[in-house]
């Protein structure tokens, strides 16, 4: 059992959960609660970890028989715990690695079922610096749901395996591929050449989001929460688009926008 | 120039910050930022407080000069502030009263354009044990532009005075009617009688979200973002309706739910 905050492993899990830099350097980051962890592919579970508590409960106990763990104090797990009323177990997972073509499902040998929907016909999110790390997890959340294939975001939108961002997605970070480019333009323009059709939200847009054909290859561009797109990525949409607002309203949250986007897709795409 | 935080003025401030038994007690709220301040109903503020380095920018200084302000010196306005980057500006402002039949627009004298809308054709979102005030802020934004009529709520979701609910809302607190019951079914049920249908989004809707007809009085249940609905009001509900999921997904953030619902209704009457 581990007693001490000065033990490496415990010191380990700090870092990773407040660090990107450190996340990104190991290439693990930190998952919690019993849903994530169970629902994390065993084969990139690198540790876990759970409290005393967590293991006086049998069905719990047996549900982690089959991995090898180690048991902190329940006073050492708070401290390691992102959340206010820790579950009591955590786990170090390794992260996927996706580029780009895997939003197309182009690889050979496509890693999953979503990338061979994909490969049919994509439906991709294009996330431009999104700033908070909840909007972003429930974004990725909603993408899985409304059937969308794969995400595109960028360097400065907030970091996909923050801790905030993990537990929004409620798993579909596990199962949604993403790519997060260095150079977002330029990864647009290659999907565009790809024939995918980049529909930005947008107040300027002169059709409602219900107009167009979605039931070709689409990209919808969601820029930040504040400042919406730049002009250099509005300037890359083939079709500006309107959600239109009743009163007083400028804009929709960023992740409402998408949702309203993607299902809408899914709706005439007849899933 | 108000330099102590011994002075009253700051220590009230701070506690309608921080509680919402403070708030209720002096039915008066604090909103923050150049829009929020901007925005609120002119006889509803109460008190304006604004930073020194505010009133350096002139075209700051002339859009609050029809006000009486008091300064605060830049590091006692950081203290009393609930953002990380102050603007600045916050205002204390009464609350508004509205009662339940305010939601239906049958009261004498409509108070603004929503209740006149709300009463030729209810459109009502009615929430159970909301716990995130950020979601529940985007939720009554999200309301506005999708043309809702009115929001009914229990006083266990979280408060709509907390200033992160504020934030969220971006203004649309000050334009959407608002009950908060002390008995959520009851308030149900009088709705009910008066001729609106309740839909709630369950994982055992028969129907999917697309199918009913919205373009009656409506009112859609979201439940607590992570339990759902209770029995109780599920009870309630004339129709169970279903927001279709790909993967793994079980269930939508409360918001997005909320959105895609409201959206849907605004679709089909045609706003």
């Amino acid at each position: 059992m581990i007693t001490s905050s000065a033990n490496q492993q415990i010191k380990r899990i700090l870092q990773l959960n407040k660090k990107a830099k450190t996340r990104y350097e190991q290439r693990v980051f930190v998952v919690e609660g019993m849903k994530m962890c169970m629902e994390a592919p065993r084969e990139r579970v690198e540790a876990m970890y759970v409290s005393e508590s967590f293991l006086k409960e049998e069905d719990r106990r047996k549900k982690v028989q089959s991995y090898s763990y180690e048991v902190l104090t329940d006073s050492l797990f708070r401290t390691v715990s992102d959340t206010q009323t820790p579950q009591g177990i955590l786990c170090l997972v390794k992260m996927p690695e996706y580029c780009l073509e895997d939003l197309l499902g182009n690889t050979p040998g496509c890693r999953n079922q979503k990338q061979e929907e994909g490969r049919r016909n994509p439906h991709l999110l294009i996330l431009e610096s999104i700033q908070d790390p909840g909007n972003l997890g429930t974004m990725i959340r909603t993408a899985e749901g409304a059937g969308a294939t794969g995400i595109l975001m960028d360097k400065t939108s907030a970091d996909i395996f923050h801790p905030k961002t993990i537990r929004a997605t409620m798993g579909a970070l596990y199962r949604m591929p993403f790519y997060i480019a260095s150079d977002l333009p330029a990864a647009v323009l290659t999907l565009k050449e790809q024939g995918i059709s980049m529909y930005a939200a947008h107040l300027a847009g002169a059709l409602s989001y219900h107009q167009p054909d979605y039931r070709q290859p689409v990209g919808f561009l969601i820029g930040n929460e504040g400042n919406g797109l730049s002009p250099e990525i509005t300037g890359l949409a083939d079709t500006l688009i309107r959600i239109p607002m009743e009163g007083k309203v400028e804009s929709l949250n960023a992740a409402v926008a998408a949702a309203l986007l993607m299902y809408e897709a899914r709706r005439q795409r007849g899933l």
